[in-house]
């Protein structure tokens, strides 16, 4: 059993949105295909991964770095014990040789595309889901049968904001979500608060969630803080700097309600960080580290070890990006739901075609892998790196 | 006045060396060479940048991203507000465009590689050595005329261990370094102090620096900090992951004596937390970062304020890299000292050709920028970027 060839591809995941950061109108990802030498049904097995939304594909470090390691290893180095699958573990081993601690960025987009293909293929292999082999080899056999998903949206609408805003909102309750976020930080705190009673509106009491994405400064996230403590919100996310721990800590104490965070840290040490440092409280803070920018689930699971290490159960580990693997990571890991995008980054995020949210909740298609053949659209686009 | 191009190659940084955490037999380089429509004395003035040792070149994220964003932005986005020079902080701005907060790694080499070109670019413009303009710009007129220096080395030798870290080290106090530095953490701890013991006979006590580079967990640093209290060292680097703040502060606690660090922390975020976790001290400990890693001067100034904020002297930073950009740093921002790697890296670390180290100083040419043109072997590797 052997890869034979790994390639990369760029795509364009490039959105109209802006959040209250970046605007998304030049987002790339990466998107690779290990090609392996085994068959299923008369079908060559090949695993497929991409790095989710807001940090850009890694075509420079893959070529450069990370391909050449894999390529230059021997077969079985990549092999679990028994030699009867690809073993994650060891790959993601030889992905990190010669490589520096610290300075968890972009290569940690890298690896973590590679590692999404490998699993895709390893579960294909095994003839599973991803999810179930997941729940038996790390979970004790135990799945979710569906995962709680939110809609994450309610952007700026400049000139027609606050009825465009709702119309929005209304479209994802349409779809069966409950929960739905919004963003904060694009404008003025007055006109911000005007935004989130317009949405509560439509969410109702303890549906919504705001997402700051990293822009105050501690005296902003604390002004906001003060104002938002009225609302009964479901989470304020990322007030602040992602690595400013102390605007973390200071807020937990002054806003007392729950927060979340962690979709810009990318690997066990800076997760470890926000857990020692940030003030974060088991009982309501979330959670938000996504495996495909973060050095894969590997380091996933490293991340959830420290989670129990400090007390967190994993159910309050919500990941970013929207993805099918952090989709099969939630219901096999059995971690506390996904996030989804319903309108935006789009083929890449969103769940199988057939599968439609009941409830807040989705299930996962029955197929070996991750389930990106059971998502046409996207499926589509990752065959092209097999022409 | 304008950018004409911006150029980039790969070069090889490659060592024989180890370190406890890598080889460094595949390191390379980027080299970026920003080519200006401004001429002194008959010659283009261009500007010259590379990024130091340890974490690789950074072509595809300098192509992907980083050079086009240059690329299309208007010439006067790009020049001071007088319009007589390029403006270093208006360009790290235009870099950081659409970029999101957090993942500190990999774009912080790209971005300290541009930046290194341009205020190459810019002195060269102003026709000032860059330590000159620095002191006039940010250090109210004051530079230093010689800048400390210590001699980083003391690599393992498999087989002749003892006797060949010896004749290393003897050569570099040949060249005139007081201070000498040498790898710990990819032996045993026995083997370790014989090794130190050894070094310590030609350092002669409280001029020897160890380095672990981040290789110990809080046990292993620990351990080693009990017995290195016993040999007076100049200072103890890196012990562990070094996002590993806690280690870090433990054992600040436990050991007492200098310790030192910073060399793979590449924002001011990054640093800030540093200081407030890492229990690190004023009076004695010593501070690491490379401009040249971590998105460049504009950001070290960031990095130097925050230093201020916590009460800390510049004269407690002494740059990782070895290379001259920093030594232009040290003594126009009038910092502690900087790096020197007497054999390896070339030719990209070092100084410039007529400079010798005199009782652990050296001092700077005088000439236009950063000085690469007085460094002939380095200077005609740059050179092959306008072929």
């Amino acid at each position: 059993m052997k890869i034979l060839k790994i390639k990369d591809m760029t795509s364009s995941i490039a959105s109209n949105i802006s959040n209250a950061f970046i605007d998304f109108s030049q987002m790339t990802c990466s998107v690779v295909a290990v090609i392996t030498d085994q068959y299923r049904d008369g079908e060559q097995i090949v695993g497929y991964g991409f790095n989710s939304n807001g940090r850009y594909g890694a075509s420079g470090l893959l070529r450069e770095r990370f391909l050449p390691r894999i390529n230059s290893a021997s077969p079985d180095e990549l092999l679990n014990d028994s030699g009867d699958n690809l073993d994650p573990f060891k790959i993601w081993n030889i992905l990190m040789q010669n490589e520096k601690p610290g300075g968890h960025g972009e290569r940690s987009v890298a690896v973590g595309t590679i590692d999404m293909a490998i699993w895709d293929a390893v579960s294909k292999i095994a003839e599973k889901p991803l999810f179930q082999l997941l729940a038996d080899d790390f979970n004790e056999g135990n799945a979710d049968t569906s995962v709680w998903v939110y809609a994450a949206g309610g952007y700026y609408y400049p000139g027609k904001n606050i009825l465009a805003l709702q119309d929005e909102l209304r479209a994802y309750k349409d779809l069966g979500y409950k929960v739905l976020k919004m963003k904060i930080g694009g404008a003025s705190l007055k006109e911000d608060m005007d935004r989130i009673e317009a949405a509560l509106k439509i969410s109702g009491e303890g549906n919504l969630c705001v997402d700051a994405n990293g822009r105050f400064n501690i005296e902003t996230a604390l002004a906001y803080g003060k104002e938002l403590k009225h609302y009964n919100l479901f989470w304020y996310e990322e007030p602040g700097d992602p690595l400013d721990f102390y605007l973390q800590y200071c807020l937990a104490e002054e806003y007392g309600y729950p927060l979340a965070t962690g979709e810009n840290l990318f690997s066990h040490q800076d997760a470890r960080n926000l857990l020692r440092y940030g003030g974060m409280r088991a009982d309501r803070d979330w959670l938000q580290f996504d495996c495909a920018l973060s050095y894969g689930l590997v380091e996933y699971l490293r991340i959830l070890d420290i989670l129990k290490e400090f007390g967190w159960s994993k159910r309050r580990v919500v990941p970013h990006g929207g993805h099918q693997m952090s989709l099969n990571m939630a219901a096999g890991l059995q971690l506390g739901g996904n996030e989804s995008y319903p309108h935006v980054f789009q083929p890449f995020c969103g769940f199988a075609d057939e599968i439609q949210v009941e409830d807040s909740l989705v299930k996962l298609p029955n197929v070996p892998g991750i389930g990106f053949e059971a998502k046409s659209e996207l499926f589509s686009v990752m065959r092209r790196l097999l022409e």
